[in-house]
């Protein structure tokens, strides 16, 4: 069997302008990078804007286990499926962190036949977005210490700085550390810490800005601390926020490539899917939407998080409606929710299917909540018995759904064609009635009882007095109207990585909720969440290399 | 009279495509970046080894003032006359950082009707190339930083880690930090800081580097701290030079683009000029040298930092053979070295001009020594008088040297011309013979002598003991035969930046010296050097902002 990697070196790749051509973008609106990248120009975004809108088809999963589910190789194989059958798809993902290259996880532009090329480059610097948001993340830094040296003249407490530093890299030594040492005339002395880049709030603007306007007002309204008395210091009154939206113009405008199969993609932004919202750019997505007739986009980690997100927080701020949800599984993992672990998921174990499938059934009917039709994507594994299958089936059948196995990994478009005509059947039949789960006016502690309450399953959320006060405060601050974005582990309905399936009665304990005020939504943090990660023992980055011909080798 | 950005928005560029064609480079070895911007591929430059090679120019000047002096626009005023009167001209420069962008001093491309375009892309992230190095000088601190929390196979002493992190961003505060903090589990505690990008010896590397092979053996050398029994480990030792090329093969392919008067600029690399070698990539002279007749460069600060590592360290390092020297000065700088304050250059001051000209005289008499025919560029200010300019004249008369008053910054390059003629004229004539200052098997301290005598006409260096220790142990590890590369104020030829004019008899103090093993030099640090730079009180970045248009403002 060929990997990944020589997959996407076999694949010979189309000429950008021959993919946006297809895909309805004339040459004079593509800024290329290379010739098989490109930038979508804003002035031709613009142009789009009265267009009528395609369908919008979420892809989300299971919660997620070590034994993989598949959810951006099924985002793609989808789009080609439905491009090979005769719907203009668009496909919309979001954008690799170079950090995680380096570490264990390789790249992350799909797998098998289900990938968008060019693999090195998307994984790499790509068209330079990141960096860009690094970029206008660390001036904010910089103008703020530099405020802070020259006198303070806002009377920003140094010790209620919240804004940190970032970085795209894994780099746990990052993560704490005291600055501005040295003397009077090396700086300020004070503790920060840097974020790798995609959990910086800038990344999360950068996603939900509707155009450079948006964005800029959108920066101002960072909060980078407080004064001694308690009054927030923005970005605006640091006088930075020009020269940040400066600093990301040509980034905000979207990235196409191309599948292996020549479907275009727009691959673009990637805020992490626990601090922020974890799907690509509303400027893809718009952009999109005004030129196929249905997008096929992806939310991170599993529905309770990622779809939630997805729904509650961009779609509502983008007035986006999407039309479906696709919950991606494997009979692999479902077996994990049903207790078997990973080394032991050789044989056929139809009882552990029928245990773990509670997991699905509840992403499914969640879904559901949100006035969504729902259709469910199993991809196929080489070990999966009948028995197995059909013991998925028959529990999706309960609920009224279906399930539709997938071999787009290894046979690329033609292995998710049943799926794809399952989605263009129920995008033609228009049942979606898509609404947000709880109302913009609702009290933000309320909100995340919904949340806690009807996707988790939760009996309880514990909101610690303080996080209660801070909740008050940003309501007497103007941001009640705000979506609370749940910051917990992504393995399990609760906050309790271990308790997977479907968890009940269970205690949602908030640690700790942060103001996005550029972003537009309050962070609720319940348990650890790490903003930094660290390298393994043996991090990818030392097997990553240049082969005689200059190729990359190791990425994957 | 237009500002540089009016002058830079009223022009028209040419499609990047049509630049390279007149240039000699064909659409298949052409990566665009936009519309405007192409990196050329590196097997077009392999293809191009074998060409004959054009002459090559070095624009260089008097030791700066605050009156400034344009080097940057004499290199490409003197590149846009060549090709106005017939002579196949290319320009190579350095790339600008984005640090002083948001600082003081605004973009570096140039002024007036001597300018590189697209201005806002070249001075803001370009095509990423800082970024690229920025990842792979932070990716070598991760790992290094990792490989100390996994165990420290290497027996890395933390205390004597040399290697610092890096960011395009000027940062009083990153300079000295302490990281690693919060426990065991998220890192481990060391003092480190960051240097701004062009300051990392990467960028140097990255600028040295012949070809991808060279780039990765360089990182490779790299010496990032010792043992506690002084053993020295390097990137290689940590497995980084992989990666760490991976990062920058893209980045190694040199810039494309055009000045306002559609002259081929290739922009590339922007080392430091006081710790590093303070001149565009090898890879772009030598890619200019295969396609142009004459070959304008430019390096950092006076002739007596820039020349001399241009021609002892670059030249030597890639085999060039320079053929010309072109020294900038004006009137006005002329009278600051001799003695007239800023605020006082208003009047004619011809005996003022006569003091401090003795700064150009030797100059021009340093190049000299290294073979090199010599003209003056006199960049022409509206308050010179003809009497202060005959003085220069007379002057450069006396040692055989021709002045040639230069108007391209309001005329292009038809204020170019006469130069431009006497530039031509001397390279037909073939007069260069192109020498190093010094043979590369000369001991370090004498290396060092030999630079402080006849260049900055010194009477003595002063090596403390440790340092002179160092240098010797330098030589046992094999790196005795590499040039020294002096870090001092670029404001006078002596150590001391209020000693205008011509200095004789002073004293170089050395202050520390350190191995810059991939780059392949040693650097000698005389007096303060500044890594990383601060901003001011009030930044230019909070002046720097989108216009309605989307159009960025105050990068001039």
């Amino acid at each position: 069997m060929s990997t990944d990697l020589e997959i996407a070196r076999a694949a010979t790749l189309e000429p950008i302008g021959a993919i946006a051509a297809r895909a309805g973008i004339p040459d004079t609106a593509l800024e290329p990078y290379g010739k098989y990248k490109a930038k979508i120009g804003l002035d031709f975004l613009r142009s789009q804007a009265a267009k009528p809108r395609g369908k919008l088809v979420l892809v989300t999963g299971i919660n997620p286990t070590a034994a993989g589910e598949g959810k951006t190789t099924t985002t793609i194989g989808l789009g080609d499926a439905l491009n090979a059958i005769g719907t203009r798809a668009m496909i919309c993902l979001r954008e690799p962190s170079l950090g995680p290259c380096f570490g264990v996880k390789g790249g992350a532009t799909g797998g098998g036949r289900a990938q968008v090329g060019p693999m090195e480059d998307i994984n790499l610097h790509f068209t330079g977005d990141f960096h860009a948001i690094t970029s206008a993340n660390n001036l904010l830094s910089a103008m703020l210490d530099n405020h802070l040296y020259w006198g303070n003249e806002l009377g920003l407490d140094p010790r209620r700085v919240s804004w940190r530093r970032s970085m795209d890299m894994n780099d746990r030594n990052l993560r704490n550390l005291v600055l501005g040492l040295g003397g009077a005339s090396q700086g300020v002395p004070r503790e920060d810490g840097f974020d790798i880049t995609v959990a910086s709030e800038v990344m999360a603007i950068f996603c939900l800005a509707s155009d450079l306007a948006d964005l800029q007002a959108r920066l101002g309204r960072i909060i980078v601390g407080q004064t001694r008395d308690g009054r927030s210091i923005t970005a605006r009154d640091l006088k930075a926020d020009g020269a940040m939206a400066a600093l990301l113009r040509d980034a905000l405008a979207p990235n196409l490539v191309q599948t292996l199969e020549g479907s275009p993609a727009l691959v673009h932004g990637g805020p992490f899917a626990n601090i922020a919202h974890g799907c690509n750019s509303v400027m893809a997505t718009a952009l999109g939407l005004s030129l196929a007739d249905v997008v096929v986009t992806e939310a991170g980690f599993g529905a309770d998080l990622g779809a939630e997100k997805f729904l509650d927080i961009k779609c509502r701020s983008a007035g986006l409606t999407p039309d479906l949800a696709v919950v991606v599984a494997t009979c692999r993992a479902l077996k994990m929710h049903g207790g078997v672990a990973k080394s032991a998921l050789g044989g056929e174990d139809v009882a552990a299917i029928e245990r773990g499938v509670v997991n699905l059934v509840r992403h499914v009917e969640n879904m559901r909540k949100f006035g969504l039709p729902v259709v469910v994507a199993l991809n196929k594994f080489t070990t999966d018995t009948p028995a197995e299958i059909d013991a998925v089936r028959h529990a999706m059948a309960r609920i009224g759904a279906e399930a539709f196995l997938c071999t787009h990994w290894g046979d690329g478009a033609a292995g998710a064609a049943d799926l794809a005509r399952a989605v263009q059947r129920l995008l033609s039949e228009g049942h979606a009635r898509f609404r947000p789960l709880y109302p913009a006016e609702m009290p933000l502690a309320d909100k995340l009882g919904v949340i806690a309450r009807e996707i988790y399953h939760a009996a309880e959320v514990q909101i610690p007095p303080a996080a209660a006060a801070r909740l008050k405060k940003f309501e007497e601050m103007g941001f009640g109207h705000v979506p609370v974005c749940v910051a917990k582990t992504q393995y399990s309905f609760s906050a309790d990585p271990t308790r997977l399936g479907a968890p009940e009665g269970h205690v949602l304990p908030v640690r700790e909720v942060r103001l996005s005020a550029g972003a537009g939504f309050v962070v609720a943090i319940c348990g650890d969440v790490m903003t930094m990660p660290g390298l393994p023992r043996r991090p990818a980055a030392e097997t990553i290399g240049l082969d005689a011909e200059g190729r990359i080798d190791g990425l994957f």
